[in-house]
């Protein structure tokens, strides 16, 4: 039964994009490509682009005007929450984050040298790259706080500064990195973005962080970074100066809209991978796990809320094409917590339905269990989007919540 | 900013709808009307059914053919929101439960006498109606369970039986009964609906059972009802010997889509009240509840969870209107609890909100409290809309747990 | 198996005490005595004392000095427990609030002659009293903020003000009013607590708030009262001028245990309700409630959690026996909101278990769910006790949230 | 405060080991040590074993007559609190799991060869030793079917079998397999134990399970085993034939206990770590974290959570130790889930307050997330203790859901 948001696009596209998830990338879930380095599977998921390319599907997220299909953002999503079928998914397809992002902001905002230098590699997939931006010494729900400058002196900018979860810089030929250039603006109009070649002298690859047991590496790493003296030309500016904050409301916009769309994903693939156990697996002669209400409770809740997640993501991701992405800022923040809580909620109970292999790299769900558990901090946590969600409703009601929090903080000082 | 659901037909009523529930109903909230008996109030509501007709939206659930406004489900389903702003809309504008779902079905399926005695008056608002079929002694899990009989003696039925939660019985015109006519069919086909007017001999109102402290009266009872050798004319059957379980699914189909929508005009409406609460209540000098994070979480999540119910009440009204009840009786058992789950939740918050005035009858919080705790028993509890999901959903996946359990029971007996 | 915190004295009571509570108060649950006005049932339960004293256990909360039986906290709290099996527990052993409260304040602080004349009678039972401390005004997450004023005239005071939840005031013979009486103090050291006639000129009952359902009268009343020029001795005070907080403080450590191990055995006489259901409630033929998973979850669940809950409180109690209510607050303030949701969670399943019978009046549970939601709010709501813990533990790790919030308001006046 | 359950044993010996777990083992926590292989650790590991004989901390939970200080069960629970502050505590004082199973199991119940051969070096801390029950095609919710075998052929046993989570096995000297000895006896009674050591011919490690991304090694492993004709003599039979479900059953008691005061203890630590996190992590110029109600929230139902959990264990190990295990199942049963919830509710919450930090291994909280995970799978599945526990309950209400299951199954048979 076709759902409210299905287009000709969607319906064209989607069951070819999950064929080759079931044909292509979900046979290689195994131990060996779930733990420890990205680039074991990488050398694999290099030669599936190919694959990708030779069936017309390369690039699907570029506009017209870039070669691509020009899918609306709420096309897009549902495309995605396909390739999130597998964690290779949207490697393989070449829209992976930082890339997709990187790649959006470029085509917009670089200069023209920038994008022949940089931006045509990246969408061939030739090179990859990396955003660095969050910083270890300051908390992550301001973030116009930044301790990194990009001082100019003469045609260039000088940067220093230290970053960590650099995500994907291992490997990656730039990082847009976000630095204060203007110290003296007001507080969002201080940072800048600019493209920073990873080969320059100054840039200090310190360690690929070890996350949840994997320091990983290649475009699975999470990077600290250290920018020493780092010099680049003034032209690597991305946007104009000042614009940092702007261009990464912009780019985080769209981008929660993926990761929500990829969560959804991930909670289906559990949740079929759940419903299958609950189906095949016997607990006692002839009495099959999904008898037990226990199990039937884990896949009715979780149906309910994948199918409300589903909903409210692709209903915001129309109003974002309809609206733009500010105004509907509240519903950005809804949908960050409220599809990173039940995405973890669907890959916790399939886990329990599994039992002990659950919690083993024989199947994929501790895979997510361990590498999305980040996804109620990065992009914002939980609190910080829950208050912003209700500051914002309560300030239709008179009630200038953040208005108060900025006198008192003029006051403080 | 419109939603993907409106229509001409809402974008025109809804505010109408809206300000008459503001101006004429909401200032009707005191504690004398939320307290005892529901007659007090029916008195200034029938005034107010007046006003709803001169407005020229009396009957707004109808058929164009009925003379109504031929509005779809998923249509009905955006204005019954706006009514359950109060708790006196739906009764104000003649489309409450039980009396829609008989309208409804009299409709369909009563002979035409029948529409001529009942019907007609009670469209016009001249009567009431109850529906009998819950039954003290059976679970309600299992509706096909019922001790209520019509036997067949000539022209007429002679009905036994005991029912309770005959919701509005109080000062009905007649009841739609349940009753086993066919005992030797399949247990789908047993039962049968009936027509019995209420001042028929042997209709016995036993009590208004007294619930969550108010036994009340009028629309708002919930009656125990004995039917003690009732005989009522064989042309009072509804439509067909037998179909009692088909009918009974589809009035419950849409009815939990009714139930459903005003689940959330309740939540709504507590949303807007604790807003307001919080807005406006000082707790130290200078600082308002509204600051505090505890409340900001309350209002995020409660804000986020109404969305997601709204989208998949509206989803299924919309399925149901393009497809039927019976295609997506999945949707609708996830609705069903999910729905209900989320309205209490934030009623509850809400309470905890007002502090000490949420336990009072001073705010209308306390009587949805009460009033809606049923709402996961009724029409199906919770626990059995769960397994029914899930049944469904893993029988998709090869295992029929419900033949299963047939079987075993066969074994059993 | 005896637990860790029972003694001789308990070992003794209990049984004779449940006893009492099954043969005599629990055949009074009826919709008659769980709705409406507690006088009905007061007249039934002044004869059921009369059956306590004979037993011998009239008072029992009394110290040895006062004619009592001298138990710790820990072994009331204990029989505090099997008292609240039947709603009517307490009223019938006199040792309900507020009463209970007022006599250990009044044994301990106030002068010889209020003794004699109210303190005696209260604990005959001839009498009743209130305890008038809650504003309308004012938020009670900040008990310091009072608008009642008490102005020394001569060798009179004279009251002037505003409350409510004055609970039990009707018909009760006095009410100790928290006043202040030292606008220039310190916070703390503003308000005193006086002994008022309710026959004195100048109080005014003004109603018996309804609160979820029921105004009630006599002892279920909880009323909102003005102090208008209410004149009474100087010698009235109780304990000496601006320990109003500080006696308020005494009065609701043991407060909270009294409440908490009230609440602990609502859950256990609900868990009880509820397991009966399960293990007699046929829902196929031949298939109890009981076998299905669901129920069998919030059976365990419950025992779990009501069973950490009890030792939370005795642990408590114990404690506060030992060292003083002042050395454990951190204590009070975990049992007080970790129990309270407890009790609610297990109330709330116990209702579902029984499906639509669980909401009528005719089996206790209405009845708790009702009068119980506020065991969230009073005496402190989840919200300031959980703040007031976790400020008390960060305290401890450096940071002194309350003196930054000081200065903060003091920065801000 | 001292607490109900302290003893003079206690409060020497606690105080003394928590200096040793500050001093020598948390400095070893850091990404190398937290993520990969336990032998790199270990080896260190092993040199603070020397410290602990030399501190006369060694065997501390042995009786007084293998030469231990006679501990009870709730007196080694508080111990073993301690013990868990970090992840290397157990083993550092040999008493990790699963040797310290084995080694009560053995002083009770081994002939006095084995004894000799292998209990002494393992008390010794110089061997190690694995458990091998659990098997991948049989759902662990029924330990009584098993597909292992031990065939009897003149003085020895032929083992045929596949294991999996042999914990520890990778490196340890000997297995106690459980195996069907007897497979025409009642169901409980067809088990035996046998001591395998690991270099007899047929013992086939075949891997050690990658688990949440480490396959691990050494005392870290979970390995797959897979006995092929393994033949032993008959005299390494432990404890009779038939009696593997026996000596299961009283190890999994102190064993279950055992789990509960290490997630206890891995509670306060995480506790701890949050605590510190919120006391100094700046998110505003001059604002901590712990300001935030989001975080205090954490903080406060953590505190009540954890004493609860701890009071829970304490109470059920004192009672094993008055009355026996099989006296106090169900609540064994009751602690099992509700301890295991608490501690992962903790975990979770601890990351979050640290925000991006909290998923590196840079600090201790991943590693708990991930490899605690298990515990609401291992020694019974939340699920399976919740309706055991239930059952049992319902039993007392005249329910008997296992014997109708068994009679049910039966009539399916």
């Amino acid at each position: 039964m076709d759902d409210i948001f299905s287009t000709n696009q969607t319906r064209d596209l989607i069951p070819r994009i999950r064929e080759f998830v079931e044909t292509e990338l979900i046979p290689l879930e195994n131990a060996e490509h779930l733990t420890g380095n990205f680039s074991t599977v990488a050398r694999i998921l290099d030669q599936k682009r190919e694959l990708v390319k030779k069936a017309g599907l390369w690039g699907l997220q570029h506009s017209v005007e870039e070669g691509g299909l020009g899918l609306t953002l709420c096309e897009f999503g549902q495309v995605s929450e396909v390739l999130a079928y597998s964690p290779f998914g949207h490697y393989t397809f070449n829209c992976q984050a930082p890339d997709i992002g990187n790649m959006e902001l470029m085509h917009k905002y670089a200069p023209d040298d920038l994008k022949r230098q940089y931006l045509e590699p990246l969408r061939e997939g030739h090179i990859r790259s990396c955003f660095s931006m969050t910083e270890p010494e300051f908390a992550g729900s301001n973030p116009t706080r930044l301790g990194t400058t990009a001082v100019r002196e003469g045609d260039e900018y000088v940067i220093n500064g230290h970053k960590w979860f650099t995500s994907s810089a291992d490997g990656a030929a730039f990082a847009v990195v976000m630095a204060v250039t203007n110290p003296d603006a007001a507080p969002h109009r201080r940072a800048s973005m600019i493209l920073v070649p990873t080969d320059a002298p100054g840039f200090e690859l310190v360690r690929n962080i070890s996350i949840m047991g994997d320091a990983s590496d290649h475009w699975g790493s999470h990077a600290e970074v250290k920018y020493n003296e780092v010099r680049v030309p003034a032209s690597n500016l991305i946007g104009g100066e000042g614009m940092g904050f702007t261009l990464a409301q912009e780019r985080l916009g769209p981008g929660r809209i993926h990761h929500c769309m990829r969560w959804i994903g991930i909670s289906e693939r559990c949740f079929d991978l759940m419903c299958r156990r609950a189906a095949t697996r016997e607990i006692e002669p002839g009495v099959m796990l999904g008898e037990k209400q226990f199990i039937q409770g884990f896949i009715a809740e979780s149906r309910a809320e994948i199918d409300a997640a589903r909903l409210m993501v692709l209903r915001t991701a129309n109003q974002i094409d309809q609206f733009g992405a500010a105004a509907v800022r509240n519903e950005i923040s809804a949908i960050k917590f409220f599809v990173a809580n039940i995405m973890l909620k669907v890959v916790d109970r399939a886990i329990q339905t599994y039992g002990a292999m659950g919690i083993t790299d024989d199947i994929l769900l501790a895979w997510y269990y361990r590498h999305e558990r980040g996804a109620r901090i990065y992009d914002g946590a939980d609190e910080v989007h829950k208050s912003a969600l209700a500051r914002s409703i309560l300030k239709g009601y008179g009630l200038d919540v953040k208005k108060k929090a900025a006198d008192m903080a003029a006051t403080r000082a």
